[in-house]
């Protein structure tokens, strides 16, 4: 009995423990406070509508007639069902029962890539550290692509030419760049994976953040049904990182050799996994709601205005940076080139925490990203701190 | 890119869709209603301490200051700390930092065996599908150890003399068998994997079934620490299917090579998992105070008078079985053979579903279990109805 060999290629400690025993270590020895926007958590709490759910499901929950046992592990049609209308209502046809509910687009990933044999999968970097994660632990051969200032940091697939059968993944607006492709940008990928017989795992967890005019999902581009699948999230649109839940979309007609995508993910999740609380899924429905989306729009706005209230600091000191427009992260570059060295000036001289580019990929490195999920007055108090500290850390 | 080789190894359906398929077909054909006493999800509500927790948690997600993000990976320390009580009380000296908190035993069951390279892994069967199905999804050699009236369904470590480095599943009381190990019995397998340098994952998803005198969790056995990691759910305990959380006990002192395995498993939760709601979690707490542990026991016992109630009819007919005392399930032997046959015979004859035996495992053909979770009206009426028909159908 030996552990999983993929342990040994695996970064020495996940990102934001890393981050966060930094931080402790700080306040520990200097006592006081700090701004974090490190770890991209929301600060806003759920949407009433989405408490007024949970309560209801709880009293369900208790009750002898109403009470629910196991959930079905690809979701409550009723939520299967609002999630393929929101999609219905941006114009794109997907059908409840491509619709899988999730604890978490962290967990569907990981799951997702164990569908396949040891592969390649191309991940363009800096990202989110789970898809190389996960990709290591089941033995899949990473294929990185380099984001940067040259490319700002949306990779296409020009550098994968000759290559066939590949596993894809793309996040969109980019956690943690910022960056986001627009339908053109999309519509190149869709037409690499279409023409060399490979999958895109498109994650959307950004989705609401994206401005007008850009690609809400991945099937609003042409034949991205036909090689696509993507991952959705409530914790960012509807302030679920403390609920757990998500979506993954299966078209019914991508095809792995004989088999259906979706019947092997339906087998996965039937064998491994027992479907995510009533409580949770209601709560989620009621995100989803007319009345939920409008109480998640006022937070999303505030989030993105403090996107702009602190880009406008780094505009100021003409420092390079992406993701005030589409996304809840700004992303910049730290000219002395050290990401965790960065980080610790920025901690002592501004007492603003965020996370070192490097940690979400080695053309991370030489980067940084701060949070907006934060209220409008830290963003504010950040922002002025930024601007009379920023050239002594630069 | 190919599916992963794993899926070729597992059966066609997953058991319980199996028997889901089965019974629509046939009220689709015959109309009416059935009792379904097949798969095993709880027949009572939430308890009313729990319902209260889930109402307080989401007043708490909807306010500005009480509000919480991103749940620790490895549970709130609130009921971390809670379980480790419930051990310290029951003699067991576990510390708050080996629980980790999970969405449900089966995830936590599956994703436990990917920490190890492909390896022999000893599943004792019948027995619950996803010991099988998770080993073979990742790779593992599984090493199926007959269970039969002769053992009374407790295979003992006899039958793997000379062999080393194994993992090795026991669920005791077992589900599909409600056969229990006594102290003696874990204390064999205790001192096989401590002699033979393997581990012990143990399922106590239904220690609060067991009587007086058998042992409630693997470490009432001496030396268990150095071998054992548990998995402890909330649901058959205080009626959590719906609700979704289960707990993992890794010892500190277990090594894998020269490595920690807690230290694997929080590295892989980390990766790979983003924790449990936070709202779950304080139900779940709230379910093991003293209040909501009285509360769950009502319904406990209940189940266990279903049990005895059942059990005495196939008594009265003097057809072999197990399963009334230490367990929510009946296991009988259904002597024409063929345990779907019997599954059909069974549902036309007497509108009762269970499970066919075969479903848990090749030793299980010929055999059939009833789930006691249901009312005491219905597993009256279940029980006149075999009373009747059993001649008939054996």
């Amino acid at each position: 009995m030996r552990a999983a060999q993929g342990f040994d290629k695996l970064g020495k400690s996940y990102l934001f423990s890393e981050v966060r025993a930094r931080k402790d270590a700080f306040l520990k020895e200097n006592g006081g406070t700090l701004i974090d926007l490190g770890v991209g958590d929301v600060a806003f709490p759920l949407p009433p509508s989405s408490v007024a759910a949970i309560v209801a499901a709880a009293e369900e929950m208790g009750d002898n007639v109403r009470f629910r046992g196991y959930p079905p592990e690809g979701g409550y049609d009723f939520l299967r069902q609002t999630i393929a209308e929101a999609y219905a209502e941006a114009g794109v046809k997907i059908s409840d029962g491509e619709v899988f509910v999730g604890d978490g687009a962290k967990s569907d990933a990981a799951a997702f890539t164990t569908l396949f044999e040891p592969c390649e999968v191309v991940i363009p970097e800096p990202v989110y550290p789970v898809y190389l994660d996960s990709a290591l632990l089941c033995g899949h051969r990473p294929l990185l692509l380099s984001g940067s200032k040259q490319n700002g940091f949306l990779p296409t697939p020009a550098a994968l030419k000759g290559k066939e059968g590949l596993v894809i993944w793309l996040c969109s607006p980019n956690n943690p760049t910022g960056a986001a492709y627009d339908g053109a940008g999309l519509a190149e990928w869709v037409r690499f994976a279409l023409d060399t017989g490979s999958l895109i795992l498109f994650d959307a967890a950004y989705a609401t953040f994206a401005g007008d005019g850009m690609p809400k999902t991945i099937y609003s581009v042409d034949g991205a049904r036909g090689c696509a699948v993507e991952f959705g999230s409530f914790s960012k649109f509807a302030g679920f990182t403390g609920m757990r839940c998500s979506w993954t979309v299966v078209p019914h007609e991508i095809m792995l050799e004989k088999r259906r995508l979706q019947a092997l993910w339906q087998r996965r999740q039937a064998a491994e996994f027992n479907g995510v609380s009533y409580v949770v899924q209601r709560a989620a429905q009621a995100a989803l709601s007319p009345q939920g989306r409008r109480e998640c729009r006022v937070v999303i706005d505030t989030y993105k205005r403090n996107s702009c209230v602190l880009g406008h600091i780094f505009q100021k000191h003409g420092v390079w940076h992406t993701g005030c427009e589409h996304s809840p992260y700004l992303w910049f570059e730290c000219p002395r080139g050290d990401s965790w060295a960065f980080f610790d000036r920025l901690m002592r001289t501004c007492r603003v925490v965020g996370t070192p580019g490097v940690g979400f990929g080695p053309s991370g490195e030489g980067f940084f990203r701060l949070s907006c999920f934060t209220t409008p007055e830290i963003a504010r108090e950040a922002a002025a701190r930024l601007d009379s500290a920023l050239p002594s850390c630069m």
